[in-house]
């Protein structure tokens, strides 16, 4: 064996060639070190805490200055290429769909106008445009409060520290209209100083402070819920000051919150077929997911929602809020280890077992509604007629509970299945009465207009839509453009 | 520094120091190696294949002999301490607990006799004294033929064998009686040559064929829920020669074998109250789990009921087969990184939904029979009540499908919601009819009798238990003495 050194002395090239390889090594672990660095100056770049964000800033453009990947994935909730299996690449007419809704909704507004909800970026549009906000041509023109507002938009917290929480509640949707052009965005969720998640919605800490609890002691993981449980749980307008309240002074399951209203003597409306004293779920999400395996686990809402992604450098949270079948990759699959077709079959399996239950009751509800008013027609005395509209209250609020909830029969689907279970036995038994009471009363056969399209339905529950439509038309064109610069 | 070598010719003691120190740790390092050695010849004693098992062999302790570990663990299903929560330490009568299940098999044998299942270890015991069995004092009485032995014994597959198959369903229950001396066990399920898992059941092979599948495909995992599903699945003796089929020539769900029963006509009896033309759900429990998350996942039978446990260097299955909550540690929590106590309540959560949606539907079941008895007292014809009993047909099939599946609520609970569901869905509108049909009879009350308590259901629909139990008294004094010496 030779040594180096006796090499090189015989042959002096080789030398050289030593030189330049080590050169070279050390010229590229000098790349690499540079560029760790370099993604570390990104990542500190990015996370670079605001120096001039304004408090109540609702501009999420001016936020999106020093979170670029925040607000560019925020603005892909404009995105509405995925809605569901069924759907394609449009947004779902629920009543065109669904017609027998309209009649379920007898009354209500949303008999007029139920469209599949879109993304976040969306919401002042599509409030602004929907038939249920009405076509109020001056300020203090009905039908709608400024309660509206309260879950479409970060000048919701500004106006509120402006006006005050009650007087925002209080005046109409229409008079709240010029100050509300940001939609669903940063300063609904964030601290503008610190960026810490915060709760800028009074109802949930209220709802909160009169069970004994202080949002101040929900951990960052909690609060990854509680920031979407300002908006996506069950609610209603109390009293004539129209106060946004969350009715989970019992506890937050279905016959819970029925008991609290029941307790209140509370009615959203009056049914306008069966005359029945009517509640109107909304979209009890956070409610439903926390009975759910994924809540038990410590999921958080963000964790598949928004989930964590990497650009260069940068972990970052996806602000695009979205179904997670959209993203199985970056969701199910950080902790599952199935493929992404067997995770989706698994939802859809779900999905479409809750489905057919929640259309079964959709059915018998209209036919008990359609029951109930035969027996009015045919002379059925007040009395007699409670229990029987208790029960078809009861049915569906049930039905409501998990039609309106967001993803309920994957974040909870035994939950759904037993809530509709219950829902389609208070259905059957109002018609097992119904169907002694017709009998006695020698009414022999109901009629049941035809509710096969959406316009059947409307037409049979005796709304004049083109008037809604045309009056809707005019608001568009007078008092729109006026609100859009803020007039 | 000086080397070991200058400090040992300074100190002769150091050497003697640092060779009993090399001894020492050779001398353990040695003892390491024979524990090594010790314990796999341990394993390879344990799992020596047997020399001497006759092909058929039905004695358990012959196969325990060469398999201690196996056999051990299988005498531990003699233990009845844990049934469910409900129970504490002792086995459920279940028509005492819920007494409305003697009027629903009102007509059938269930309603005489109806004990939660114990372990394996004790079959042959308790189809021997059931009342169920009746009292056959004769080889060739009634009531039961030889199919009702096939899922209790070893014995079976060696009869089978000796007699051939359509006799063995053919003979009379009683005539077999001597053969069948050995609960189920180890020839069961395992190849007494090669200890290879092995159908021994006919049924379920015949099952696969009609099916244009083969066990023989089966892989080993698969076979781990395949021996299982042997007994564990909804089965019934079809024709006059009471042969074992599996009604799965459509499908495994509740509707496809639903729709293959009706489609042959098929009804197990007649309900004693209603006159409907009713279907006996077996244990459905294979069914079922397949529709579940466990079974989608690859997770068989034998990972949760007989987990692999370790006894000195041997890993073995235990043969103890119970419930998984039994055994928290070996089961769930192979995959599961939560704690026994809320995996606990995880499976109880399941349980307590499905089981109120099930007894609601017991309730109204029992409801339904007698409406439709008194229809009929009230004159109903034979055209007017069929669509109302065959309504009764399929909710009390869907009840019964759950209700006697093991674990079904657990193994599938979306499957157990929907699939009660759609009982109550049928139910109800069964009451519907009848409600109507009542009204216009003029029949303003229905009576339904007394079934509070076991004895008083047992009473009103007819059943004469006195004579029963004393009849089987006089079968234990005179016949089992005989058919436990084989005679």
């Amino acid at each position: 064996m030779k040594t180096i050194k006796e090499v090189i002395t015989k042959k002096p090239w080789f030398g050289w060639i030593l030189f330049l390889a080590s050169a070279t090594i050390v010229f590229l672990l000098g790349i690499l070190a540079s560029s760790i660095v370099e993604r570390r100056s990104e990542a500190r770049y990015a996370y670079r805490p605001p120096t001039n964000l304004q408090p109540f800033e609702s501009d999420n453009s001016i936020w999106g200055k020093f979170y670029p990947r925040e607000y560019q994935t925020f603005l892909l909730t404009a995105d509405t290429s995925f809605r569901s299996k069924h759907a394609g690449n449009k947004t779902i007419d629920m009543l065109e769909t669904d017609p027998e809704l309209a009649v379920l909704w007898a009354g209500y507004a949303f008999s007029k106008d139920y469209y599949q909800a879109r993304g976040h970026f969306w919401a002042v549009e599509d409030i602004r445009n929907t038939l249920r906000t009405g076509s109020p041509m001056t300020p203090d023109a009905g039908p709608q409060p400024g309660t509206c507002w309260a879950c479409k938009s970060p000048d919701v917290p500004r106006m509120m520290e402006k006006m005050g929480i009650d007087s925002f509640y209080k005046s109409k949707w229409a008079a709240l209209g010029p100050e509300m052009n940001n939609p669903i965005g940063c300063a609904d969720c964030h601290d503008s100083k610190t960026m810490v998640l915060t709760i800028t919605r009074p109802a949930l800490k209220e709802a909160y402070e009169r069970q004994g609890k202080s949002i101040a002691d929900a951990g960052h993981q909690e609060m990854r819920s509680l920031v979407c449980a300002q908006c996506h749980v069950e609610y209603y307008f109390k009293g004539e000051e129209k106060y946004l309240t969350f009715p989970w002074d019992k506890g937050m399951t279905v016959n819970e919150m029925e008991s609290y209203y029941d307790n209140y003597g509370y009615s959203d409306w009056t049914h306008a077929v069966s005359r029945a004293p009517m509640l109107k779920a909304q979209h009890p999400d956070y409610e439903l997911f926390r009975l759910g395996i994924h809540s038990q686990r410590g999921v958080a809402c963000a964790d598949c929602h928004m989930p964590y992604i990497s650009e260069g450098g940068v972990k970052f949270t996806s602000h695009h809020v979205q179904s997670p079948l959209n993203m199985i990759s970056s969701t199910c699959a950080i902790c599952h280890r199935q493929s992404e077709e067997e995770l989706r079959n698994n939802v859809y399996e779900r999905q479409d077992k809750i489905a057919d239950l929640r259309h079964y009751l959709e059915e018998i509800l209209v036919s008990a509604h359609y029951e109930a008013k035969a027996a009015w027609d045919a002379g059925a005395q007040e009395e007699t007629m409670k229990p029987v509209l208790s029960l078809i209250r009861q049915a569906q609020w049930r039905w409501d509970f998990i039609a309106a909830s967001h993803g309920g029969s994957f974040h909870a689907p035994i939950e759904s299945a037993t809530v509709l279970s219950n829902g389609i036995i208070r259905a059957l038994e109002a018609r097992i009465e119904l169907a002694a009471l017709l009998e006695g009363m020698g009414v022999k056969e109901v009629m049941i207009p035809d509710y096969s399209t959406k316009e059947k339905a409307q037409k049979a529950i005796g709304l004049d839509m083109e008037t809604l439509i045309r009056e809707k038309e005019e608001f568009k064109k007078q008092i729109l453009p006026g609100w859009e610069k803020g007039l």
